[in-house]
């Protein structure tokens, strides 16, 4: 059993080093590569996707996984022999049903739409990623049917699978209804007091350089390091990392608006982070990636918001903001400036979106890709679509598909069923933040000295080091002992915003 | 036929974009990759080296060379077929004698090899370089020992062919000999007279980002274009591609010294001009990359010398060069600036070096690499041979490992018998630049007019558009109509220096 064992493992260790190879080249191509690059690109990474993929699928690795199945029953099922079975065997029977032609055309069509997607922005014409985005969606298809007989209940239910094993459509749906049901009210309420808030200050001229410098000041203070980590710039933020030690971040600047990159680079921070604390004895397996992406997208949420737009981290950074841009925070109160980077209004653009109107940006995403999937809406009829209920949800009027349909990446690489990992990640964040703060009742006035090593230690200690060992659910409930719930996510913002805007104490059990 | 033609184009196809992803997580480790990402790097590198090993090395393709070869010869040998079909066998019949976990070691020792250089070189402490130097030495004899019994003369011809199909030892010896005759009594020559040539304006204060504005000012003239080409910095300078709309070309600042970063700006200039002219139709072939590095040096030594350091190009770019750093040139006549950037005197850094002393660095290293395999020179008393062979052929003392044995990339990767194909390089680029200058008799006039056109275009019809479809002696019999000959370079370089200097004319048939 054991020799048995060691190929498996010494197999998808290869097929890890292999899909690190091709995260870089995707770092590469969001960041360094000529924009003529391009088409041959899309053939680099289809051929290296569908090499990766026959690898894995090989009948091979499935002998082996049965063999395996003796040594996985005389294990501790926490043991990470365990998981790495338990885990593999999941993503075996997923991955064999997927044609490795399909598997290269899908990386392919979305490294060649990605180029699309970026012309069609920077000119506001959806025409010119429509046809690219047709190709993705047809593919998608092609790619659900691979799973009939898997026992999905849902086309939709396939994909969101793909970023968070074992996520359901109509659990999602029951989340967003509950926080629709909260934010709408919530919003209105703010809206009635936009004056209690200023958030002026925020916007003037701030050089890109001098903005990377500041953000470098605040990432390091949190863990960012030099040695294992990068921040470049690119049109749509990411995080991706190619192991515990090669960690890169992106950002894209705008030289009118000191939020937009900062608290970017502060969540594709929480993203690094993650990936930077998992066990290296995890390290060129399957385990050593994250677990899902809602869990992922909690750890970006929670440093973005939670502890990037709370008042203690701002005790100790706001002094060398001020002394990085005297002109701009010079004569601005912390309490301003906190009021302004907490600033509810409804947006155009979601990674720019304050705490409370985030969730509906992703509610609308996650509503139009179930219609585009089951026909309802046609792909020409998208950006009416977008706008409509832009203005339906949160009453403003788009101006150009740039800030409106072609505002997302995720769309161009064939990522449907992503969006919804963003408002999970939120609900998430709290949870997790609740049950960290019971336990370190000294955080706040660390944060206020600048040190953030404790949270981070707890982070890593019972979430980061696991990998992928845990589904989310599982994670979860290891965490905080029980499943997903939007309450305490929702008290948090009607706690925080209701001080900063001075709204009415509410009584009894409102949520 | 033509079905399995097919087949195996296919085949080599992937195995190109494989090694195209290969590239970029090499241009990836020099010039991006976090310092601690080194090890996992070295594996990732590892492993995909060995899959492109073993799929090019798999049976298969040794059939379907086989069955192609009566398609081979109904065809045009120049055709692109017949090419692609005579190149790809000789490489498989080359690495079909190595081992996939020889290669893959090779690529993991270098890798590895690599930080342990940089580090090494940072501290000028020869001593921390050394063990993996003796890995990657004793992991090329093993190489070496592979091709037992193929016809190779001695162990440095087997390194040499991988840089240069064909290239002997003794052909090597004997025109580095005529070089070594010739250059010795010029360069003594030349250092009666030193006071004829003022270089004082080339060091000053340069800032970086001024040299790489002004590099790109001179790039862009030449043809770098940044929607397919990119510059950036890095410990040791070179050039990559992956495909011809990637070109990238990497540099290293000096803020005192203009020359260092400018004419190694435009010798990688140079190398990638080459590999963005072969023809679209071999992208993704055996035939797409470049044919030796011997030629691919003459292209980079022709840019950085016999273009970027004539005095045409210069009545263009000097007027510029002197907007850009008034203090440092505003009061130095263009002659004079001539004079300095031909400036002979030996030196301790061989990408530094005057065209003159150039070729002994040269020498130097083809020597010690010889000894070195021979066992003759232990790797412990390399800094010493160093040193006393820089004295003897140069008559300089070498400070520190840092300046001396250190001071290049090659060895760090494995890369021994490369260092020959520079001076070869040099030999022939003048054999082209005297084909060309024939042929084109209005160059010096459009050089002066910042107009590079009809240069590129004669070396990408005669000479880039082939790729690898002829090997170097092959190649420069169709251009010149005859073999490597040493002869026009030297003359070249005694009109050129002796003009400058001031020496007095030879007479006779000299050389």
């Amino acid at each position: 059993v054991t020799e048995k064992y060691e190929e498996l493992k010494s197999r998808l260790a290869t097929i890890h080093d292999l899909r690190m190879a091709r995260a870089i080249l995707g770092w590469d191509q969001h960041t360094k590569m000529p924009p003529k690059a391009g088409p041959l690109r899309a053939e680099h990474l289809g051929t290296l996707d569908r090499f990766i993929h026959e690898l894995f699928i090989d009948d091979e690795i499935g002998k082996l996984l049965e063999d395996a199945r003796g040594y996985e029953e005389s294990l501790d099922p926490d043991s990470d022999d365990a998981c790495l079975i338990r885990v593999t065997r999941r993503d075996y029977e997923k991955a064999s049903r997927v044609p490795p032609d399909l598997r290269a055309e899908l990386t392919r069509s979305g490294a060649i739409a990605l180029a699309a997607w970026v012309e069609s922005r920077e000119k506001s014409d959806f025409s010119i990623f429509l046809p690219y985005l047709k190709k993705n969606v047809e593919l998608t298809h092609q790619y659900i049917d691979c799973f009939d007989g898997m026992g999905f209940d849902n086309a939709y239910d396939v994909l969101l699978d793909d970023f968070d094993e074992g996520l359901k459509t109509d659990a999602v749906r029951v989340v967003f209804d509950e926080l629709k049901t909260g934010l709408v009210p919530l919003i209105a309420q703010i809206a009635e007091h936009t004056d209690r808030v200023d958030d002026s200050s925020l916007y003037g001229d701030f050089p890109t350089e001098k903005q990377r410098d500041f953000a470098l000041v605040v990432l390091e203070r949190l863990g960012f390091d030099h040695e294992s980590w990068r921040l470049d710039p690119t049109v749509h933020p990411f995080a991706m990392s190619a192991g515990t030690t090669d960690i890169r971040l992106t950002t894209r600047y705008d030289e009118g608006n000191l939020g937009a990159s900062l608290f970017a680079s502060i969540h594709e921070f929480g993203h690094g982070y993650y990936e930077a604390g998992v066990d290296p004895a995890l390290e060129r397996t399957t385990l050593s990636s994250v677990t899902s992406m809602s869990l992922h997208e909690s750890q970006s949420r929670m440093w973005e918001n939670l502890i990037g737009r709370g008042l203690p981290c701002w005790r100790f950074f706001y002094p060398k903001l001020q002394e990085a841009f005297p002109a701009q925070f010079g004569d601005v109160e912390l309490d301003t400036f906190y009021g302004a980077i907490n600033k509810v209004q409804p947006s155009l653009i979601r990674v720019e979106a304050d705490e409370a109107t985030y969730n509906l940006h992703i509610i609308l995403r996650f509503e139009l890709e179930q219609e585009i999937l089951s026909g309802e809406l046609a792909l020409d009829d998208l950006p009416e679509a977008w706008n409509a209920r832009m203005a339906d949800y949160l009453g403003i009027e788009v101006p150009d598909d740039a800030r409106g349909v072609l505002q997302d990446v995720h769309w161009s690489g064939g990522a449907i069923g992503y969006f919804p990992t963003y408002a999970l990640g939120n609900v998430i964040s709290v949870q997790l933040w609740d049950q960290l703060r019971a336990e370190l009742p000294q955080l706040d006035t660390q944060f206020e000295q600048g040190d953030f090593s404790e949270v981070g230690q707890w982070l890593r200690e019972n979430l980061h080091r696991h990998g992928r060992k845990y589904n989310s659910s599982e994670m979860l409930d290891r965490i905080v002992g029980g499943p997903m719930d939007p309450a305490p996510y929702l008290r948090y913002l009607r706690e925080k915003l209701g001080e900063i805007y001075g709204l009415p104490v509410e009584t009894g059990a409102a949520v």
